[in-house]
C-alpha cells in the first residue's frame, strides 16, 4: 500500500494553502495551571467549513485532472466531509453530490446546500447509503471521494499538524481524535516527517472504540453499533489509515461520554470557543489523567466546531 | 464634572497593560458578505475574567494608594464587574468584598470565589444590595468601586476601543452595548481622542431602554423593571456615563429580544466563539438593518463571554 511521503504532504500544503485558513494555535493559562503542562490547541474549528476536513477534500479534488473532475464528485458522508467536499468542488466549479439519510439534521443539510452541494436523500442505513451513492455515481459519472480511506485525504489532513508543529517545535505529545482515522494518520505522518520525537496518541470514545481494538489486536475490527455524542467518530478505521496508524501512532486511549461532555463544557466555558463533541475527546483523555503531560508541551488538534445549537449538550 | 482626557486613558492603558490580554480582533467573511461591510469584532470575551470589565476594575484599584487599598475594595455587582474586581484586588493582594443576591447563579458565585473574592449574600432587591454593601463597608473599611459610574472605570473601559482603533484606522462606525454606560462612554472617548471621524453608536435591548430614553429626552431616565436576556445591560445609566454619552455618542439604537438571540446564535454558529447575550446586542442592530454599514469598516465591541451553559439560550 502506498503511504504518503514527506513530499506528498508538501504537495498537499501547496495545493490547499490559498483556500484554507491558517488556523490559530490557542493556549489556556487555566488549563496549563490545572495540569502543569503547556497545551497548544490547534483550532480547526475556525477552519473554512468549520473543520479540518476541508484540507483533505481540497487536496483530493485538486489532485484530479479537469477531465476526471468534469462530472463532479460524490460522497455519502452526512457530516463535516460533505460540507468540505461541497466547498472544494465549488472552487473547481463542479458539482458535489452528497447522499444523506432522511434523518440528517437540518443544520447539516443547510450547510451542504450553503456550499452549493446537491443532496440525494436515502434511508438511514449504511446499506441504503452505499446503494444510493452507487446509483448517483452511475447516473452522474461523478468521482467518489471517500471521507478518510484515501491517500490524498490523509496527506491533506496531515497539514494541520504540520502547521502546529512548525509553530511550536517543542511539542512532545500530540493528540488527535480518531474516527475513520484520516486525521490521526495524517497527524502521525506530520509528526514523523516534521517533528522531533513527538509521541502521537489517538483518542476515541469508549462507545466507539474500534480503532482502539484494531490497534491493540493488530487487525481492523469494524465499528459495530457505536454509541457516542462524538458524532464525527462513529465510522470504522479505513485501510490506509490503519496501516499508517499501526506504524506511527504511539497509543490509542479511550474515554467515557461523561469526560467528553465535561471536556467540551470546560473548553466552551474557559476558552470561550465552540468546539464539537468529537473535538473534545483528546482533552477528555487529559481530564481522565490517562496521559502523563506534566511539564510537557502538549499539542491538541481541535478538529471542528460544527454543532447544532438547538440541541442541549450539557 | 471631570471627564477623562486623552492622558487619563493613556494612564489607564499603562496601568493595566501587563495584567490584561490584548484581545484579538476577528472578522467574518460570512457576515461581511451578508451585509457588504467589513466587520471588526474586538473580542473581549477572550479577556481575563471573560469580559472588558477587568480593564476598569484594574485601573480603579491601581489608582488607589496602598493606604487607601489596605482594607480592600467592595461592590454589589453580581456579574462581570464582581469577577473583574476580585481579580484586580488579587493583583494587589487585598480583599474584594462582593455583595450578591441569594438568587445569583452558582456559576457567578464560583467565578468570584475563583478569584478569591469574599461574598456576602443579601436579598434579591436593590435596596437589600445597597444596605448590605453599606454594612460590609462599615465593618471592613473597604473602598467601594462602582461598576460604571466612576472616572477610572470609564478611562479603563476606553482602552478596549483604543486597541481596536489602533489596529484598524479606517473604522467609520463603532458599536458597543450600553447598560450602565461605562463601556459606551469609554468607547466614545477613545473614538474622539484616537480615531478619525468615527460614529459611535450605543446598542440597547428594547426591554431595557433607559439609555435610549435618556439620550433622546436629554435627562437620565432610570431603568424600571428591565426585561432582557442581556443580563449585563439591566442597570441604569450612570451620571458620568450620561454626560460623556450625551456629548460623544452619535446615536443609541434599541433591538428586540428575538434579534439578540438570533445575533448570539449566528455568532456562536458562524464565528465559533462564545459570547454572552449582552455582547450580541450591537450585531442584533445590524440584523435589524438599523445602521447603514454598506461598504464601511464597522467595529463591534464584543463585551464578554460569560454564559451559563446549563441554561438553554436558543
Amino acid at each position: 500500500m502506498r503511504i504518503p511521503g514527506k513530499s506528498d504532504i508538501l504537495t498537499a500544503e501547496g495545493r490547499i494553502k490559498e483556500y484554507i485558513n491558517k488556523t490559530p494555535v490557542l493556549s489556556s493559562r487555566t488549563f496549563n495551571k490545572m495540569f502543569g503542562a503547556d497545551f497548544l490547541f490547534k483550532c480547526e474549528n475556525f477552519q473554512k467549513t468549520g473543520s479540518f476536513k476541508v484540507r483533505g477534500a481540497i487536496n483530493s479534488v485538486f489532485s484530479l485532472s479537469g477531465k476526471d473532475l468534469g462530472n463532479g464528485v460524490a460522497t455519502h458522508s452526512s457530516g463535516n466531509h460533505a460540507q468540505a467536499l461541497a466547498y472544494a468542488a465549488s472552487l473547481k466549479r463542479v458539482e458535489a453530490y452528497t447522499v444523506m439519510p432522511v434523518t440528517a439534521p437540518e443544520i447539516k443539510i443547510n450547510a451542504v446546500k450553503g456550499y452549493g452541494g446537491v443532496i440525494t436523500f436515502c434511508e438511514p442505513t449504511l446499506d441504503s447509503r452505499k446503494k444510493t451513492l452507487e446509483k448517483v455515481i452511475a447516473e452522474t459519472g461523478a468521482v467518489e471521494i471517500h471521507p478518510y480511506d484515501k491517500f490524498e485525504i490523509v496527506s491533506g489532513q496531515a497539514t494541520a499538524a504540520k502547521e502546529l508543529i512548525e509553530e511550536n517545535e517543542n511539542i512532545a505529545i500530540l493528540l488527535a481524535p480518531v474516527g475513520g482515522g484520516g486525521l490521526l494518520a495524517g497527524t502521525s505522518l506530520a509528526a514523523k516527517y516534521f517533528g522531533k520525537n513527538i509521541k502521537v496518541i489517538g483518542c476515541e470514545p469508549d462507545g466507539a472504540d474500534d480503532a482502539y481494538k484494531s490497534f491493540k489486536t493488530g487487525k481492523i475490527i469494524p465499528s459495530v453499533n457505536p454509541q457516542t455524542i462524538a458524532d464525527g467518530l462513529l465510522t470504522s478505521l479505513g485501510e490506509i489509515n490503519y496501516e499508517i496508524i499501526k506504524e506511527n501512532v504511539h497509543d490509542i486511549i479511550t474515554v467515557s461520554e461523561e469526560s467528553i461532555k465535561a471536556a467540551m463544557k470546560l473548553i466552551w466555558e474557559r476558552m470561550k470557543i465552540i468546539i464539537e463533541p468529537s473535538s473534545a475527546v483528546p482533552f477528555a483523555a487529559i481530564l481522565e489523567e490517562k496521559i502523563d503531560v506534566k511539564d510537557k508541551n502538549v499539542g491538541i488538534i481541535i478538529s471542528g466546531g460544527n454543532v447544532d445549537l438547538n440541541k442541549s449538550y450539557f
